[in-house]
């Protein structure tokens, strides 16, 4: 049999938002690369051989699994969420790019997943449902000047945004920058929610506002969703988390800029 | 048993993309509502009521979805894609919102689906590899002046951009506004991919330049991704598609504007 490569998201964690396509290509590997955390949730068989490795070594993981799927083996590399959103799929093109000519003739997949952004607008109603953006707020891969000019454009373009990896122990201002620029642009009375461990045992969603938010609110762990100007709430009876929802529909008013 | 109603996504078409946690609901479903062809997807059963709608009757539906749930029954309403990205969350929380208070203590549930931008974006390789907007360019329920806001401020902001609901046929003239506007502010080197029918038996990709696509190369079953400044090709050997893919890190090179 030759050789190929699959590059799968996981989705948030529960394994009922694991596609059968995902499945699939797990059950007929031989080899599995990723990050421990994400290799921790293959169940080992025989005939699997696992390769789990540490953070922040994407390229490397990357060529890795592409040596392997061009010597023959069924490899696939596992992402958490959707392997196209800030995860593993970019690395592997990278590494396909700059790697032997030969490694662009292999059979190479990417099977899609539930991204965490849209796991976390799921458990707290609807906040994307209408035009949004999607940023990385890590500034370890680009510049924080362009992360603020993106802030700065989604503020304007009255988008609601979702942000991946928020902060960290190594980048804890971040994030508190990140709102201030948020605050001035959007307003105290913004909705933000904070989602944190998705679809885990762990699950916290915490409904705020811009103006009450504040940076500790946020981890790793956590996908923050600020919602635009029309982004609203729906108050539920007995103390249950309330609905956040953006509608379908936008009155088009809004501050040119 | 007490009703509940479960929003579900049955992503792109093909069935091994849609979750197990979908599955699980409409296998546990008294009844099914929604828009024709989503319907037709659920296979009918002893014990289930199939309520197939037509299209631009969502809040109508998202009512009848309710009631039926008020009334007891144990509801799923299916949607495509993700029923959070421009489908059906958004209108049944319209309709919760504006209908009778005793529907606020309902069990409401959002069930994530893999979304077209993402099915296509794993088809073409990783053009939302990094920071991206998702906009709606059907003007039905916004004026057309935000979708040119939200073009132009996405294209200053140097997002990759997915678009859904590109044209049909009661609105042609939309995209080809919308491709004059970005070939303006992008440039016409700038790429393009046309993702149709994504993952069943008639998907095409094509991929492209703003400088070359046509209008017509979109319909209403065409998912439209436009790369950032940073998005690139890998060509590869003998005739086959080349894959398009947003490199992780950014240099910050940028037009300010």
């Amino acid at each position: 049999m030759s050789g190929w490569i699959a590059v799968a998201g996981l989705g948030p964690g529960a394994p009922e938002l694991i596609t059968p396509e995902v499945a699939a290509a797990l059950a007929a590997a031989t080899d599995v690369v990723g990050y421990n955390t994400y290799v921790d949730r293959v169940p080992p068989r025989p005939g699997l051989t696992l390769h789990a490795s540490d953070n922040r070594v994407e390229y490397e993981r990357s060529c890795q699994a592409l040596e392997l799927a061009a010597s023959g083996k069924q490899v696939v590399v596992v992402s958490s969420g959707d392997p196209g959103v800030f995860a593993m799929a970019a690395a592997v093109f990278e590494a396909l790019e700059e790697g032997p000519a030969a490694w662009r003739a292999l059979d190479v997949r990417i099977l899609p997943g539930i991204t965490a952004m849209l796991a976390a607008s799921a458990e707290a109603g609807a906040p994307l449902g209408h035009d949004f953006c999607c940023i990385n707020l890590s500034d370890n891969l680009k510049p924080w000047s362009l992360i603020e000019h993106r802030l700065r454009h989604a503020a304007a373009g009255d988008f609601a945004m979702a942000f991946y990896n928020p902060r960290s122990k190594s980048r804890p201002e971040g994030f508190a920058k990140a709102l201030e620029c948020l605050r001035e642009t959007c307003g105290d009375d913004r909705l933000i929610l904070f989602a944190r461990a998705v679809s885990s045992d762990e699950q916290q969603i915490q409904v705020s506002t811009l103006g009450e938010a504040h940076p500790e609110m946020a981890d790793m762990r956590t996908l923050v969703i600020v919602g635009s100007s029309q982004t609203r709430l729906i108050e539920r009876p007995e103390g249950r988390q309330p609905w956040v929802y953006t509608p379908r529909s936008a009155s088009g008013e809004r501050s040119d800029s």
